[in-house]
């Protein structure tokens, strides 16, 4: 397997160098994260204390023994050699599940009863069409497996009949397999992720610039089946738009789909097989379409005194096509903990001027331009003009570098403040500009309904991020006291509120974090009865036993 | 019905005033069309003499009595009302196939057994499912009509059971239903053409900016179901990424489809009702994204020593996302015959001018730049920049205004060759900057081996338009001496020869004229025969009897 960084079993990225699993080290990881005025902030908006809810130790998690009948081992070990069929505790928990809150909450919990009874690691299409075709002959549920970083329950491998499972890790196809740069496309194996990608093109002046939150550890093939969106997608397009082809292994053969540059031939096979969260098959092959590195790359930060006057200039920008690349707007109260949470000379400088420019409750909106040095001008020059016109007022590059910098950074402080007694989940969805500001009022109001318990009130944050001509998306991040007793319950009630909301206000049930597990009891209100029975007689082709990921998706 | 300019039964546009369907017309038809030096162009080119090949007089058209069942013709009458339900032969005949090369031979000669058994127009989503089910009922078979322009064979109507057919008229559904001037996006009903739709946005100061060559008399749910491009595709995009909702009344139900600004939700199920070409059911509503009109519209002509130098700059300018709104590079054949056409002091000054420069053999390259002032005058000076790198000279904007005024006026022309004994078609395809050269070659070989006859060469000419990052289009028109004893024959091969050689050099089988009936020997090999599967289990599950549309898209 490719030398790549492991998620850690019960959180995100690699644990703290020294730290153990226990109170020290959980109050140590909080100090390094939060500054004192953070800590305090979020203490009296959340009433919530600081203290210690450690993980379990990692060999404390429970796993069941595998279930995986030996006939199919035997059978899988012919196929893909022993090395690449793996029953072992370790390989199977470190592909259990994904990083949603609740995954965490059972794993630190020590719970791993969806564990998979088997990993397997096919080196090709023809070994996963091979593979699958001999799961579905032994009844062996099937749920393809790239970096593990959904949030949505993507790999939650629940089977309505309880037949025993495997994950399908792809991270022996993982290579580049050919570059054409006349075309801008380059064609890789699923199982590749963001930085080898963007190091392979780097060599050849390129770059593929797909950046979501997930970028270190999530893989192409996971993008692929979750329609995923990254933080420059305004600019670089969201994934979908960037698949050329896809050969997608079913149990019933080989799909090889997509012709680009472009095609009229019939309805679109590769927009059925995108966001199909395995459902359908395994994806073993994507061309992408790539572009050169961006001769100018500038951040920079403005400020808004309303989130109502923020969306408003962002819709100016939108329908005259001036969105930049990366554009991210931070209601007040993302602005007010981000503020908080940023520490040095800079940012208590910037304080104290947007106090002094009556700023001080305002709302920051991040832009990020890349391209050909006159046009990124051109571009920056004539938006500014909109957004000034529009009440804002600019502050400058350090904003925005600041914000690049730390882009991957949440959820690694996720994990500390999981560690210290709270709740933490994000949820997102889109809707067009005319409904933002009611599905962006009914989601708050949702949550911080659902979260007030014992007169503590939820902290929730929320940017606008992906602009559309047509609308955006909003991205909310919850934080609450945790209810110790039932964590679980106090999340799943405050989900059901938000989600219930959000679509009776127009939105779409998820705008990139796809369906999985968590959303699929609401996909019928997104898509219809109808639409539901359409995707059951596609999967009923493609996979007639109903072996592929039947966990996610489609509702029972 | 709205008061709209209809097709003529025989040819394109309403009929030159005061010509009568005999020989003097069609030569003074001609003598209108053409110049005498493009005239002795085409004669030398194509070893043809001009003579009269008139059509037969329309009321000369053989057409078979309605089979339609009286039960069924009662029952739609109820459902739509007698005025909504028309079995006389007018109606039938203008409802008879499209305006390929094919139908118009088949026209002219007097045949129109390929004519529906009645004309139903229904007037709402309601109704339309309604109808549906009801000839679900009743083994009649569907077509959706929206301008009859199809190409490819659309409105076929064949049906392998020989079940009597009706055409579903969608001109009652073609009023704007909703403006939402903040998301950018409106709703329109599926039988609205172009012209209607941009009068209604142009009192809000908008625009659909669509404009396929078939822009008078085609519907948006035209475009829909064939997943069309349009002479400014390139700048607003094709027209299926242009469709934010649309509502798909089929036998089975209605399907509301698309969440804008984006979703991921799962599957794209708009994008597999878009290019349905009518065999899932009938588009009855459509919300599309527009944008403001734009500040600025320039267009330019350059010149291109080689088809190969124009070809190069081009693929530099898609890289880097420079390419204009509209971009039509012609092949050296296409630009003589163009050059040989235009009339009047500024042509002829325009070829002295390019014989001086070196460019008398050259390839003419048309730019359209439409937007913001400040963006317009940035993409257009680094455009220049690169063009003039790859060997083009610049000249000027009397030769992108003169294409522009000329844009919707080859259809027009072809009614007068056709007069004269020529064969006159397109066809078209699309692949990737690195395959678009042996895509040329090999459809051009394979047109002019087809087509040589006695001697008489045909003369193939293209353009590349609808440029992408990825790839382009390529447009071929093609004219010979028509074969007066099999001129159906003599198409058929060249067209088969053509399909076969593009698919085989990695074109795509059509990049906007849809499948049809023309194309759909050749789907398999596009989409692989598990992807036809897909679409069949698609269909089964909405059109379980298969009335809808069933001599397109889908093989035998």
């Amino acid at each position: 397997m490719p030398d790549q960084p492991e998620l850690t079993i019960q959180g995100w990225g690699p644990p703290p160098a020294g730290a153990g699993n226990d109170a020290d080290a959980a109050r140590a990881s909080l100090d390094g994260a939060l500054s004192k005025a953070a800590r305090r902030h979020l203490a009296k908006e959340l009433g919530w204390t600081p203290r210690a809810t450690p993980p379990v130790p990692v060999g404390d998690i429970r796993i069941a023994p595998s279930r995986l009948p030996e006939t199919a081992r035997a059978a899988l070990v012919e196929l893909l050699g022993a090395d690449n069929v793996r029953t072992d505790e370790e390989s199977r928990l470190r592909r259990a599940g994904g990083k949603s809150y609740l995954d965490l909450l059972r794993r630190r919990g020590g719970d791993a009863s969806d564990a998979p009874d088997a990993v397997v690691l096919p080196g090709t299409t023809e070994e996963t069409a091979a593979l699958l075709a001999l799961c579905s002959d032994h009844d062996v549920v099937v749920v393809p497996f790239g970096g593990g970083t959904s949030v949505v329950g993507g790999l939650a491998g629940a089977d309505p009949d309880d037949r025993p499972s495997v994950a399908v890790d792809l991270a022996r196809m993982a290579s580049v397999q050919d570059v054409d740069v006349p075309s801008s496309l380059v064609t890789v194996g699923p199982g590749m992720r963001g930085p080898a990608l963007e190091d392979a093109l780097a060599r050849q002046g390129l770059t593929f610039g797909h950046l979501p939150q997930s970028w270190e550890f999530a893989t192409v093939g996971g993008y692929a089946a979750t329609r995923s969106a990254g933080q420059a997608s305004t600019g670089v397009g969201r994934f979908d738009e960037l698949v050329a082809r896809m050969t997608l292994a079913t149990p019933s053969g080989v799909l090889e789909l997509g012709h680009p540059p472009a095609s009229a031939a019939g309805p679109d096979l590769l927009g059925l097989a995108l966001g199909s969260e395995g459902t359908l098959g395994v994806i073993t092959e994507l061309t992408l379409r790539v572009r050169p590195r961006p001769a100018t790359s500038s951040y920079e930060g403005w400020s808004f005194r309303t989130w109502a006057a923020g969306l408003a200039a962002l819709q100016q920008l939108a329908r005259l096509d001036l969105l930049p690349d990366v554009v991210r707007l931070s209601d007040h109260d993302e602005t007010r903990a981000n503020l908080l949470m940023a520490s040095g000379t800079g940012a208590k400088l910037l304080r104290g001027s947007l106090r002094t420019r009556g700023h001080g409750e305002g709302c920051l909106l991040v832009l990020g331009w890349e391209g050909l040095p006159e046009l990124v001008r051109a571009r920056m020059r004539a938006a500014a003009s909109l957004l000034r016109d529009g009440g804002a007022i600019r502050l400058g590059r350090a904003v925005g570098e600041s914000w690049r910098r730390h882009r991957f950074g949440a959820p690694y402080l996720r994990d500390s403040l999981l560690d210290n007694g709270l709740l933490v989940e994000t949820l997102e969805t889109a809707a067009t500009w005319a409904a933002l500001p009611t599905v962006y009022d009914a989601v708050r109001r949702a949550l911080r309904t659902a979260l007030v318990r014992d007169g503590r009130r939820p902290l929730v944050m929320t940017h606008l991020s992906h602009g559309y001509p047509t609308g955006g998306s909003l991205y909310f991040t919850v934080l609450a006291d945790r209810d110790d007793a039932l964590p679980i319950q106090q999340w799943l009630t405050a989900k059901r509120a938000a989600t219930d909301a959000l679509l009776a206000a127009g939105g779409t049930l998820t705008h990139h974090h796809a369906v999985g597990a968590d959303h699929r009891p609401w996909l019928e209100r997104e898509v219809g009865p109808l639409g539901v029975e359409v995707l059951r007689a596609v999967k009923e082709r493609l996979d007639p036993k109903g072996i592929c990921n039947p966990g996610v998706l489609l509702p029972d």
